[in-house]
């Protein structure tokens, strides 16, 4: 770890921010904190209680005040690292008013799962593109780690991935504390589509929930799924990677499998026949997993490849076709 | 299908052996049924009310009453299939009095998912061994599949293993109903491990739990079982498969996440203190993985293989080493 005190940006103010929020505090690493909390009321929330009123509310925000900014280029402008953790569908939005010349030079990590809409990109991609950050200064944090559980201090392994092995380990070294362990890795393109992909089937596994089917066939659509998961990645990114690692496995079972995991939720509700527009409004929160799921759709058509259970879902979400009809089509395909 | 009428004899009556009575019956395919039940009262309760007292109490068992015999060797002899579906703990008792002689030309189906105590030998190593039954006449039924949700009618997928690829299609062609799908395997022995494996798996899933790790490390602890799973039945016997097809990595999560899984239960139970002896009696069912962790130690002495899950598992079990040490020092070696 370099001597020179690092300066860390976050951008967001969601579950998963505040998470990390969290985990930048209680790890031992001397550093600067800033973070951008775009709604104005919950930054003076903030500020005044040390809490965020609408998510982990029961952490403890121990940055200082001052650190706390509603305008989102003060946080880019203060730090050397910045943290992107806001759902995928707002990043666009969040980054409004940052330019190339703002992120020049900095290391940019995301902690997004999920794909940027419109240009049916990985963040990763998206960064290179938009704000020509070189992809070494590039990092993924990725791996089975739901936000509430780290504000239980539930012990928890995060990967975070990037194609500089210094980059990969100076961001490890300020996320890990005694709650959390971390792996490096150089797969920056696996661990988001990886990401990207398990909350597909963790809607697949809710909607298969909602409709009827039990624990034999949940059990079957995840082994199927982490076989697509891997075709896909080898297919648009093809290098030598273990699809069995937590970075991808485990990201997909804690999604698929957790109390915690939206996108299962969301399917479930699916399933049960509430539409995906009230079932986003009844849970108050971004199921990645439906946005996911247009992105991926067109991302296959681009390749020409075929993964059924995304594409169940797809046409559940998009094609407004009967979700139990569907997943007995599904079952068909399934070994 | 041959044409000749089969029949078939299924040895044990907990709640395996009843799902199973109940897919032979509801499979269309002609044949004649024989179970054995060895406690005489509940066989009477089964003749006189036509459902299981003890075990999926809910299903209709529709065999005729003198096809339910309390003499093992009355099953067997009525049978050109014998189905194996007692606890692998109370195999060798179960057979008593059956011989080589009375087996031989007979197909022998495994649905125990465990190991022969004294023997440490998979079921058809044993087979193999003490009645001399050439291994294409030996098939093991394997896949992710709870009897309490085939007693549901819940869509499950079983495999059907063999050398013989006959055996496994006519095997198959018995069990399939219009809720399960089967697929066949020539892989015995990867099949039967992984189902013993993923026992101690559920067992280590529970301690975990019990001693108080959430979500994510439960991820974590499925995927490292995977990789040792693979590595593992790679050493022991060496073919080519695809760990992550349903009858091993989707055996183990059913039983690794599913509510009805006895093993995670049982590991709940020590991992909040129960000793094994009274975690076993309070949930009146045979934990397997309890057994298996005995065994598989011994066969990873003899192979020199070190599974860090599954010795971690043994040390709590049958060193009496402390559920929440032991699992920090094994979170210690997980990535």
């Amino acid at each position: 770890m370099d001597l020179i005190k690092r300066t860390v940006g976050v951008v967001g103010s969601g579950s998963w921010a505040t998470a990390m929020i969290k985990m930048l505090g209680d790890n031992e690493v001397d550093k600067a904190v800033h973070w951008w909390v775009r709604n104005g009321e919950t930054a003076d929330y903030i500020r005044t209680y040390k809490h965020n009123p609408n998510y982990l509310s029961a952490v403890t925000i121990n940055i200082p005040k001052r650190n706390i900014h509603a305008d989102v280029c003060a946080v880019i402008t203060h730090s050397d690292i910045v943290i992107l953790n806001t759902p995928a569908a707002f990043l666009k939005d969040a980054l409004t008013g940052v330019t190339a010349e703002m992120l020049a030079g900095k290391i940019v990590v995301s902690a997004i799962k999920g794909i940027v809409p419109d240009e049916n990109q990985i963040v990763g991609d998206y960064l290179q593109e938009q704000y020509q950050i070189p992809i070494e200064n590039i990092a993924v944090i990725g791996g089975p780690c739901h936000a509430e559980e780290v504000s239980l201090e539930k012990l928890s392994y995060l990967t975070v991935a990037s194609q500089s092995v210094e980059v990969a380990a100076s961001v490890a070294a300020l996320i890990s504390t005694r709650y959390i362990k971390t792996n490096v890795s150089d797969d920056i393109y696996g661990t988001e589509y990886a990401a990207v992909l398990k909350n597909i089937y963790a809607v697949a596994g809710g909607i298969c929930r909602g409709v009827g089917f039990g624990d034999n066939f949940q059990a079957v659509l995840v082994s199927n799924a982490i076989r697509e998961m891997s075709h896909f990645v080898n297919v648009v990114h093809p290098i030598a990677r273990d699809i069995k690692e937590s970075a991808y496995l485990g990201d997909l079972l804690v999604t698929a499998y957790s109390q915690f995991s939206r996108n299962r939720t969301f399917g479930n509700m699916i399933g049960k026949g509430y539409s995906a527009k009230s079932a986003q409004l009844e849970m108050n929160m971004v199921a990645e997993g439906y946005h996911a799921s247009n992105c991926i759709q067109q991302i296959c058509l681009k390749y020409d490849i075929e993964l059924p259970i995304c594409n169940a879902v797809y046409n559940v979400l998009y094609q407004h076709r009967s979700p139990s009809a569907e997943m007995k089509l599904l079952a068909d395909k399934l070994t």
